[in-house]
């Protein structure tokens, strides 16, 4: 069913979180709905992926726990470069255990992740409980969590009945649920975010079960707001190039979908 | 419905997963089915819990991404700790993502869990790809995994149906999938091992919706084999004795489970 697509800077009102509120303003200003998943095992390939496709992107997406040199400056560093191009750091966390242990994943450890990074996520499998710890360490630092509804992995266990129970989670916290993590639009309330990973110029398939889909089928057919593409971008030749060309294709995918609509 | 109780070393008879067979002969050798969930965020806090609870346990149960001061020889420490008192080492981890990332996750990174953790656990949601990526890392190392089969806390979204897939899920890799972590015995074929965290002297629930049941209901009535005890020994004034007491409460239900039914 075909209804009208408000602009992200029109949605941005209706955000109850902060920084839903400035990411959904920047998407707009920057004309880019492109996020990188940038899965490096190297500090300094993790820099310079920032670096490089930072002009192009809204969010730079990280697995922190999988660089094999981190050190505690390494996010500061991000940080700098996410401030000078103007993207967030999204750390791909996928928290999914009990609200005390999560808070202490989010808040402690080496990582310190409630320091840097502006958005995390999380599975509503533990219950809700989950949100409420990772909000006790999070909602002072004005960080956005978001919620993992559907997946991309081939026989994944989520259903529909698993992805409505996850929107009831989120909806009792919109002061600091963001979003969801789908592959799909779920919802006519305009304030949530939808990111769709698993994003590639051609669709198909990798030998661990990951399924592909393109920028215009998530944005502009399935009505998701910002596409994560990791191996498409980051196993290129030339990911600052390529990187444009995605940019280019989810902008491309929006604005059809603006004119489509209205 | 009664059926009669194998005692654990004849149950490592059917394991296929030489890491699975080890843990089960040690538990009737050492005489006891206590894992500790050593929630603590020093390094220090947590060697000093090795070394006190380490002649009562069969598992030593670590989130050592919330340890603020971790550096590698932390997990050299905990390895020599582990062989001098017979018990096994388990990252509760639970890895929530694609086959891809979780092995680079398991591997990778400055924690490097599959040099070191001889067991670790994931949730099934991702679908199979889980299980394979972790068992392209782990396999080699002989390393043992639990799916997540059911939580503890409060309103989580497991259901019999996800339970039913995550054991056809694990059925299919029983050279690496050595059980589960459930709250009761889920299965008739001895080879798996059930792990029940969520465990105190007394019933209750904690603030985050935690819920907690007792050794003698999880090993004696559920069926479980190896109750996981946290906050009720590592809070005591004593965690020592307080482990005594939990090492006895498990070992007297596991009797008393195989007297009642054979």
């Amino acid at each position: 069913m075909k209804h009208a697509r408000m602009r992200y800077q029109e949605r941005a009102t209706y955000c109850k979180n902060p920084l839903a509120k400035n990411l959904f303003l920047l998407l707009d200003d920057k004309k880019t709905n492109l996020a990188l998943s940038a899965d490096v095992t190297t500090a300094d390939a993790l820099l310079k992926l920032a670096e490089e496709t930072g002009p192009d992107i809204c969010v730079f997406k990280t697995h922190i726990d999988i660089i094999e040199d981190f050190h505690p400056d390494l996010t500061h560093e991000l940080q700098a470069i996410a401030k000078k191009h103007r993207f967030y750091l999204f750390e791909d966390r996928k928290f999914a255990d009990i609200g005390n242990t999560v808070k202490h994943q989010y808040e402690g450890g080496i990582y310190r992740i409630a320091d840097w990074a502006d958005i995390i996520n999380a599975h509503s499998l533990p219950g809700p409980g989950i949100i409420a710890g990772l909000a006790e360490a999070g909602l002072k630092k004005q960080r956005g969590l978001l919620m993992l509804a559907e997946m991309s992995s081939e026989n994944n266990l989520f259903n529909a009945d698993y992805t409505e129970r996850t929107l009831r989670m989120a909806e009792a916290h919109p002061e600091f649920v963001i979003g969801y993590i789908s592959q799909q639009k779920l919802s006519n309330e305009p304030q949530w975010l939808y990111m769709t990973p698993g994003i590639q110029l051609t669709a198909g398939t990798d030998a661990l079960g990951q399924q592909y889909n393109t920028p215009e089928s998530a944005i502009l057919e399935k009505g998701t707001d910002i596409i994560i593409v990791g191996r498409g971008i980051v196993k290129a030749t030339d990911p600052k190039t390529t990187a444009q060309k995605y940019r280019a294709a989810g902008w491309e995918a929006y604005e059809k979908a603006l004119s489509e609509c209205s």
